[in-house]
């Protein structure tokens, strides 16, 4: 919700929406620029004197009254089209959250008043982002919040839910790497988690998770739309059991915040790998692939763990503290490298896919410096300046490019 | 509550009330500006199409969120001076209000809670203008809004009641036409009343009712206050038996909103009033003075009422319509007037005052009009350009000037 212009074209789509005969709830968020001059105020008045953060649940008071302005302003003007329409505060349906201000989770929705209004042909304006604790002080739920509160209120109403995003969906990758990818009609949770945790913006996890605990079917669309969604447009996150393609592989992802930490010559003792990852964990260093290779001489092997870039000197420097203490030879960090992954659930039941994989980047003379596989996901560490190859040689091997 | 600046410096006076030891709940109107910025967005949204007013309940929705921003910003800044204190939003406390959005008046304010928490030592920040209607909808108070919840909450708490506001305390009169004009240490309730009604901005006149009512102390200060006030700064606004000063008269007011209707010749039947000022009524025609001289020829007489200058011409067209059938032989219209009142509680045991009056305007050759009385005010009418003069004269001829 950019703007006022912005707000009126929403109408129009929801006005569209309601005389088709839906019944909806709208979850909005604030216009464009408004919380980040409500964070600035919020920041240059908390932290002037002593440098301390602003106080959280204050911070939630002021960030929380961007949504609450659009959510009013598109009842406003749903009215004016004619139409019934109000607005929803996080407190008045309830959206109850736990208390953890500025990063809040949804507890419960009792969604019975706000279903009742929707099925007398209402259509609800709910502010996404907000939420209410227990002891009924304002909350917000962080980066994506709207997102989060979109899927929850749709699990509450056991509706299924429209994301209006800047993309018109989700691709088999990203298409500026490779511009014959495809938009994929429908995608399983499990494999939008994988995307998104690849740092796919279309979604948050957060959101996708909770799609997926309460299946709700969750459809991605783009917000320059002019007129309601065909069937078939976008991307709907579903069911695994209710995606027909039966595709192995859905699609391939890069990213690139990624660094490498290896540690030589590990003492082959069952208590260090314990000991290693405890002292990055101690320090909140997210850790993502790990892997020990077979020992290369008798008693000592050799470690590979990767963390995001920001984070890379300081587990650099955790490393050398600890290499006395635990005894390894050396640690060699180097944030050269790109994570490429292959995503699908197809691959639980079909063999061949990490062959296909290492086939096709061996031959274009891509070097593999790790591998880490889940269920429906394989990756590969490679070095940066070959990332965007890998991924165009990858969605070739797999078929997914447009028909 | 102008920018952030403002707010630090309200923060700076209210930790310094707050280390004398004093109990606080502050109340907060919106930043310069953002309740503009709101009403505008509203405005655009809600009168496009149909020139349909924009929705009160949800108007509400949109402008409330400028107090409640200044609300939490403000507690962020006292924290961070590691000071105690929270945002009491409207619905929070609750500051329950009838359902009329956008002037709703207040009906209830349970403050055991909110008494509760300052009795901890806890600064209470509440956001003005703003409440809750029995149904759980956000509402607003209109225009002067924020004072009317100062009031209302001082009066829920058994507390005295400190306005900040752009003068230093109300004076004897416009000191922008007497230079000698006086600040009032203290003022009665009736009197500030018909100070508020003859145009003076300190406050309005709902507040002062409201103060009335529940016998709250109400100070007037000036918000570019650098420190605490020290006792008999301001105005204190007070009954009129806590005053010690026994003025006769506490001031002169000059009100130019004024405009003059005559009706020339009126049959003197008893229903001719009630169906002059019916028809004035019906069209929501705010009438001030009426005046009936004694009859000049037998059976008729002359009748004279004022309006407020934008309802002067649909007042005049009224009476036209009106002549016929009631009867009168001419109506005349005379914008040129203006209103000089002299106020004083003290006028009810004290004969002469209007004598005083008439004698002094007369010394200056300043033509009466018409005159009109109240228990605790006298009103003449005077030509515009002698209007100031007139004010000087009574100012002096009380004895109002400072010492």
């Amino acid at each position: 919700m950019a703007t006022p212009e912005r707000i009126r074209r929403a109408a129009d789509l929801i006005a569209a929406e309601a005389e088709a005969g839906k019944k909806l709830a709208v979850i909005v968020s604030a216009m464009a620029g408004k919380t980040n001059e409500l964070v600035a105020w919020a920041d240059v008045l908390g932290s002037a004197a002593q440098g301390a953060p602003p106080s959280d649940d204050e911070y939630d008071v002021v960030v929380s009254s961007g949504e609450q302005v659009t959510a009013g302003l598109l009842a406003i003007t749903l009215r004016n089209m004619g139409l019934r329409a109000r607005s929803w505060l996080g407190w008045q349906i309830p959206i109850l959250t736990d208390d953890r201000h500025g990063r809040a989770r949804i507890v419960d929705i009792p969604g019975e008043r706000l279903g009742a209004a929707i099925d007398t042909g209402e259509i609800a304006i709910v502010p996404g982002f907000q939420g209410v604790t227990h002891d009924g002080r304002l909350s917000t739920l962080g980066r994506g919040g709207s997102d989060t509160s979109a899927v929850a209120i749709a699990a509450a109403l056991t509706a299924p839910c429209d994301i209006y995003t800047d993309v018109d969906g989700v691709y088999t990758t990203d298409p500026r790497i490779e511009p014959k990818a495809r938009r994929l009609p429908r995608i399983a949770y499990e494999e939008m988690l994988e995307f998104a945790s690849m740092g796919a913006k279309v979604m948050q996890s957060r959101s996708i998770e909770l799609a997926m605990a309460y299946k709700v079917p969750v459809r991605v669309l783009s917000s320059f739309n002019e007129k309601p969604p065909e069937p078939g447009q976008g991307t709907l996150i579903c069911d695994e059991e209710t995606d027909v393609e039966q595709r192995i592989v859905s699609g391939v992802a890069l990213s690139r915040d990624e660094a490498k930490v290896t540690l030589l010559g590990v003492p082959d003792r069952g208590d260090v790998p314990a000991e290693i990852f405890s002292r990055l964990a101690d320090a909140n260093l997210n850790v993502d692939m790990i892997i020990q290779s077979p020992a290369m001489t008798a008693g000592a092997t050799n470690m590979l763990f990767t963390v995001g870039r920001r984070d890379a000197a300081a587990a650099e420097k955790l490393m050398r503290e600890a290499q006395a203490g635990i005894g390894f030879q050396d640690v060699r960090l180097d944030t050269d490298v790109v994570k490429v992954s292959v995503i699908g659930v197809g691959m639980r039941s079909h063999a061949g896919v990490a062959q296909t994989m290492f086939q096709a980047l061996a031959d274009k003379g891509i070097a593999i410096q790790a591998i880490a596989t889940s269920e429906i996901k394989i990756s590969v560490l490679v070095e940066t300046a070959r990332g965007e190859e890998a991924v165009r040689a990858l969605h070739a091997a797999y078929g997914l490019e447009a028909a």
